[in-house]
């Protein structure tokens, strides 16, 4: 394991404030115009709090390729967080898992009706393209490269990514999946989005392509050991202390830990994690920060 | 009026059918290596019949521009219609409309379930972005023009347009819209969309920016003229015959006839056909299709 001194709380607390800005600007520019009701779901939904894990993995990839922290480098990682943000406010819909709080606060739908609040999550998606389009652009980067950053962003978004691994999830409710479907499943239901994080930081910053390459297999290989790591953390905490909805188990859903047990998961995130770091040293990308956020995804399931 | 000796009913049918062959190859895209029923669910939504008006519009633009009928310029039109399909599948819902019908059939979530329907309408959001700007580089566009096609698509499927035209409808039921009101939301909850075909259509076609901008005006006035007219079909049939859910009236919303009488709406309908001809004529672009589908759309309302 990497010994790390480097402060990852204070490096994620500053960058989390940074995207929260962004955030902040981005359900403006996409409730601009509209009636308060509807411009308020927006709002509920976006600044939801969290890790805002995407836009910080977006914003370390492109100062690790040599970009500097700018308002438009925020603005391009915040249209990772319009994605995420719409795939909760629709996870939470009745029809869906019916979730009555989220991180603690009442769910969207809760506060402002299943219509609007379904409605402000589908705003959400080209709202996130066109963000992606402009910030590259402000990062000046070519109208062909700010396209192919922005296609990232949508291919990461639809069916071959996260629509499709939440297709998967839906599918396999009830029944045991094997270890390659449930690998697939999260690669893409999570995966997806976590790595085109980096991809797009990566290609911001117009990083040679073994750079890009590197980000992208440490996206793979984190993304899927912070899933592993939820899994066991799932399933030696209790749903209040997450203060979460039930559990993946108790949903009779396959997870890491009833697929491997809590050993083997535990052997398979250090593992992932050690493949992430590898990465990056063997591509000479090796910033602290992003050994530090691998290491942290398998410690906090220790 | 304009005398039309154009075979508009053939035209029409022989756009409509390039548009359905677009669609199924469309429906095959978003839905390549998802799960049966999510896979039945995107196709159930998108091969759901209808006159297929935006690509349509879409295609007789390019055309009009100089543009060639190809295989791509009907994957452009597709687009489009993937973002009305995902309108329509989620208008539908049970936290919407709560519509068992549609043009006669189930609805998609009458058959796939609520849940299935929403992701499968959220997953074509993106595929549309990712297909208005592939098919456009097929078209012979360059990344710059191909991400300002996928550009105008976005922007007038999100909170600035249809989304944002969808809002200020539910804001409005219940109570009395002033008629610059009525025309905003319409301007947006309809012809954002309608807008949208011709422009890239003309966009595609590499069209000079005087005809752009024609189409483009022509494309506000007759998506104006429509919602008139669809107003003036409800007034004046019943549900039944149009195969439709309640009336707008029905649902105490504000619509042309009840702001301005069923007189003053045709004489509405028809000025704004007179200046979507008029337009195209100044710029000299006075295709017969499009001429004949302007005067269609009121004369159905006759």
């Amino acid at each position: 394991m990497t010994f790390v001194t480097f402060d990852l709380a204070a490096y994620l607390e500053s960058r989390r404030l940074g995207v929260e800005r962004a955030l902040e600007r981005a359900a403006r520019w996409t409730a601009a115009e509209l009636p308060d009701a509807e411009a308020e779901a927006v709002r509920h939904g976006v600044m939801s709090g969290g890790k805002r894990l995407r836009p910080v993995l977006c914003v370390t990839a492109y100062t690790a390729c040599g970009g500097a922290e700018s308002e438009a480098a925020y603005d391009l990682a915040a249209s990772l967080e319009l994605i995420h943000a719409y795939s909760l406010m629709h996870d939470d819909l009745p029809c869906m898992d019916d979730a009555e709080l989220r991180r603690g606060r009442p769910t969207t739908h809760r506060v402002h009706g299943g219509g609007v609040t379904m409605r402000a999550g589908a705003a959400l998606i080209p709202a996130a393209a066109l963000q992606a389009f402009r910030a590259s652009r402000a990062l000046g980067r070519t109208a062909r490269e700010a396209a192919g950053i922005a296609h990232v962003l949508m291919e990461a978004s639809g069916g071959s990514g996260m629509v499709g691994g939440q297709w998967l999830d839906l599918e396999g409710e009830g029944r045991a999946l094997r270890a390659l479907e449930l690998d697939r499943l999260h690669r893409l239901k999570t995966g997806a989005l976590l790595t085109a994080s980096l991809q797009m930081g990566a290609m911001a910053a117009a990083a040679p392509e073994p750079t890009t390459a590197a980000l992208i297999e440490y996206g793979r290989a984190v993304g899927l050991a912070f899933q592993v790591a939820d899994d066991i953390l799932d399933a030696t905490s209790d749903a209040a202390s997450l203060g979460k909805n039930p559990s993946d188990a108790e949903l009779d859903k396959s997870t890491y830990v009833t697929l491997h047990g809590l050993e083997e998961a535990r052997v398979r995130a250090q593992a992932l994690v050690d493949r992430a770091v590898g990465a990056l040293e063997g591509a000479g990308t090796d910033v602290p920060a992003l050994a530090a956020l691998a290491d942290f995804v398998v410690s906090r399931s220790h």
